[in-house]
């Protein structure tokens, strides 16, 4: 598997960009690596690590000389990252990202680099309620679902190459317009984050007694909600359309739960449970 | 950790019953084990296993002979299968379940063994959304908080006997009112498990190649909704009332992240995600 760049730049070497230095070096050492964060720290780290070649804080830089960039800051920053270096990249080297949310991304980023139209949006379903550098790992791309969003304004050779960056890096490349991806994402991602929070909260506001009966089945629901509240904050944001919708939708579902409930119609509460334990079979085949 | 009884008697031999033979069998190879089950494949497999001394598809031959009777079938069912053994069981015996919800059976029990207060509800909070013999394990148990329910009709000697043979399994016993432990079941095990099945359902009812995204997040929040339908009918019917106050407030939590994010108020949205991640972290600290 070639990744088609002799320099690959992340920008922001965080859970999601550290585990794509680590799996590219991994993987295809002779690939150069670059690059970019806010502070020295993290790139000091990278350099003690020889998980970057050339390191710097300053985005133009690290830009210029790089065949594939990797924005992957939280999805609320990356149009203003784009926009620093946007002047300086190459006309043929790729543009993807890393965002949750691919509409107002791909949207933003089409216009910053339509000139030569070389971003492509991606979405690597990997990430986890862990975050930074100290949470990134090398295998973290392998077997996961990266989603590439390419649109009527994308150049083909670029979306074949963002694809063939995350197969590189271990991952399973599929394309989804960018719109759907988000529609998607809200009921497969965002709304159970979302429910996984107020379940939380559901059980925060109750009598502190209560929580001494958390067990399995509330750790691994709520598990989700552990993940950081600013990052989170950003993908609901910018998301809002869609996550509110498949909230309204959930709530719905709930009700009709509830309803089962106060009318003591067992027939239709086996008949949800039961439809919900055998659609999870299909998308999670037992072992 | 002693077991106070010289035989203990199993009353269905699934996940529950089936773990809590094979745990006392390792931990105290001393004490009698007899077991009845509704048909005699699942006797003849604890027989040839050495997970029983005893066996029998007579409820009553089994139960006449226990110190101790740990009644392990589906909470619907418990009443009945008591009912069936309550002239034979002797006065100094003590007569507990591993029903996940408590008032109703607390309240029937205690009636059928009214004579000689020998009932005391539990509930092991260690089951799975596995079920059965074959998932049953020896070490289920260990470090469980396995929840003692007595009233004002309990005798002091039965509770403490209950709570004894749940640590003599490994478990951690507490004590709690039965209506309390309804109450708190609900919020974390009952809603739970119900929000799990509304999300799998809302997935189901979207464009199936939304399917294809799911991931760790979605796996791990929806991994309940695998349960028995049967078995969750029959705990959600009997803690209809609380589980349906449950959903409505959780309803409400919802509705409020729906309300800041159609007013995109990222402020009360990084509020309500950033006290989910805090109380989550408060009931299971990071390792």
């Amino acid at each position: 598997m070639s990744v088609h760049a002799r320099t690959v730049a992340i920008f922001g070497p965080g859970l999601m960009g550290g585990s794509l230095l680590m799996a590219l070096r991994q993987r295809h050492p002779g690939v150069r690596l670059a690059a970019w964060a806010r502070r020295d720290g993290a790139l000091e780290e990278l350099r003690q690590r020889g998980l970057a070649d050339t390191c710097s804080t300053d985005a133009a830089e690290v830009a210029r000389d790089a065949d594939a960039i990797v924005l992957c800051v939280p999805v609320d920053r990356t149009a203003e990252l784009a926009s620093r270096i946007s002047a300086v990249v190459a006309p043929d080297a790729l543009v993807t990202d890393v965002g949750s949310v691919k509409q107002p991304v791909v949207e933003g980023l089409e216009g910053i680099f339509s000139e030569h139209r070389n971003f492509v949006g991606s979405h690597p379903m990997c990430g986890s309620e862990e975050a930074g550098l100290a949470a990134a790992r090398a295998d973290l791309y392998e077997g996961a679902l990266c989603v590439v969003t390419p649109t009527a304004n994308s150049q083909p050779a670029m979306v074949e190459r963002a694809a063939k960056l995350w197969e590189s890096a271990g991952g399973r490349a599929v394309e989804m317009d960018p719109a759907m991806h988000d529609r998607a994402a809200a009921i497969v991602s965002h709304v159970p984050h979302v429910a996984a929070a107020a379940l939380v909260e559901l059980a925060g506001r109750s009598d502190p007694s209560f929580r001494t009966l958390c067990a399995g089945g509330f750790r691994d629901t709520t598990r989700v909600a552990s993940g950081s509240p600013e990052l989170w904050t950003a993908i609901l944001s910018q998301n809002r359309a869609e996550a509110s919708r498949a909230i309204a939708a959930l709530v719905g579902i709930l009700a009709e739960f509830q309803t089962s409930l106060e009318n003591n119609d067992t027939d239709r509460i086996l008949e949800l449970l039961s439809a919900a334990a055998a659609r999870r079979a299909e998308v999670f085949p037992p072992i």
